[in-house]
């Protein structure tokens, strides 16, 4: 009988989509105005799902302020109005796509949730493209 | 060749969480301000989602409007602007985590439901908070 | 040249509607199922809008995070998880609707914001039933 | 470490739901307002999840502006501002519940769209009412 | 001392943009895909805002469940599920833009609105097109 | 008889909120994390509200395709994925809060629209903050 718990959160940061190993050309191609060398940003919006058991002492599956306070300090506090490229080293050496920004979420979270739980993390970039891991 | 059909609703009710094999102190100290003894309240959000054939007859997975009128008589009419804890026989001792709300709301459903149908329940207790069962 | 300035803001309380010079069938008559006497509740959001110039030292018409902690000192700790009805001065003597929820927050920003600023408050009880003070 | 993109999209279209092997009663009383002979119309918002692997060149499951584009090929520029039932080849001989729309906009892009993808399809005729395929 | 009180209400329509004093030509060259002969459709989306005082004994500007039952009369069994241009007598003369269908809507609901209450009606042609009257 | 017509757009950007004249210490207290010198972003939502009679042969305020154009061409092709700061001449001298960026806005549509329009700008910097212009 497991049930899924999700909870909301969000940050605003600045990137730039950009591969190392390209030329400026190829950059430009593939990245387009992503590519721009000055950055530009995103209010980013997180959906953390959680599941498990229901506790019948709490009735609860975890508690969300639990998950509040672990989204703040795993995911706002190192990424909110930061340039993710810049400020952080997560995204020194990987591309800052919705994609890779998920999945470093999600083992951020991953490493400090109780193993009875699976999780699942969703991304909006914008409210028209978002991205989900585990798909 | 299973399609999903999904429908929303919403009721608004009070409620506190509280279990009372506990001192007031644990409770207070797990529950925090949910566990106010007056109550406090949210507007509850509902997704059902039915997954069946396409009837080709019809088009239709399920009617909407008969799956819309099954919602009001299981769910609305019986919770909405209700105190869950006072009001409600099966919330009387059962805590009503948004957890619990929902796997309650589902088995209500469920035993309505053509069993050639699967089900499943999303219940937003604050656009924040919200979970789904079966997960 | 005014800008308006918005903030928005939320808290979940029990009420309810009841006028206590009436009989039981009057207040049921007018306020049906808002009457409930075991109270039931809602999601409240809140818009508050603050017009004046822009400082040109700051950029700003007002600091947000100052607004948003006059928000949550304000409304939040007095209301968010309350039974207004029981556990708020404000509302012991007077009907929580909407619209006098709405007046009395707006009372109590404008008796702590700079008169240079005019004031505005918007209040939701649902996504769909909404009020505004001054009109 | 499968990764799902998703794109939102939206058009406006006119339908008449009916099944001409039936009476014009029996239409009425299945149908009910949906078959008003003279059409009436939705904004159909669209959800299209991809899933696939990160390509570590690009960091992309696929680039969303390809899929932006087919998305418009295959669907925007067929059903935009279109009255499915006349206008359309798909809904001739096809009854366009939100249910038949989907498939076919799954078809559609399915046939287009790289095998490596999984593809899933989400259809809301309204706010309140959507599919989704597969389930 | 006024307060505005809001009602949001929808409806689903087709319709088709067509001035007949033109020739086909111009009427395509402004109406665009508009100009479906054929017909397209939307949801739209509405807010009816009233203001008045607050009556001290029900503490209500108006119930809205009396402003409910005025939409729904006036507005949505006229509307909803309805070709504009075919079915309805307002614009069988009348171009069935979302300007003039909102001026309707407001000349509609004022004739059955108690005088003393100001009136404004929104309306939503999609979620990025909207009109207001008056301004 | 003046109606309101509005059209959203929105564009992707990355920015820093800094005063030359002032101390790194006084520009940290004042604006905090919104000071950070690699900067970060933010999906600027935009609302643009024009005022004007309805065109008696169109039945239209203003053609909204039209707006659209403009607000593509004064805003989005000059802000969408840029850097406020770096990449803007309007905010080389002039601190890019979201107030100045709404009067700047303002300013630019202003510039190419009819004199017989009135126009108000609406600029959502995160959906909890935002700014009007003119008040």
């Amino acid at each position: 009988m497991k049930v899924a718990a999700y909870r909301k959160a969000h940050f605003n940061a600045a990137h730039r989509l950009y591969n190392p190993a390209w030329s400026e050309e190829k950059n430009q191609e593939v990245f387009g105005k992503c590519n721009n060398p000055n950055y530009h940003g995103h209010n980013y919006d997180l959906e953390v799902k959680v599941v498990g058991d229901i506790d019948p002492e709490t009735g609860y599956v975890i508690d969300l302020k639990i998950l509040k306070d672990l989204i703040e300090e795993e995911v706002e506090n190192r990424f909110d109005h930061k340039n993710l490229n810049l400020d952080t080293e997560e995204f020194r050496n990987l591309n800052p796509t919705a994609e890779n920004i998920c999945v470093v979420i999600w083992q951020r979270l991953r490493a400090k949730l109780d193993p009875r739980y699976d999780l699942q993390v969703r991304l909006y970039e914008t409210p028209r493209n978002y991205v989900e891991y585990p798909a």
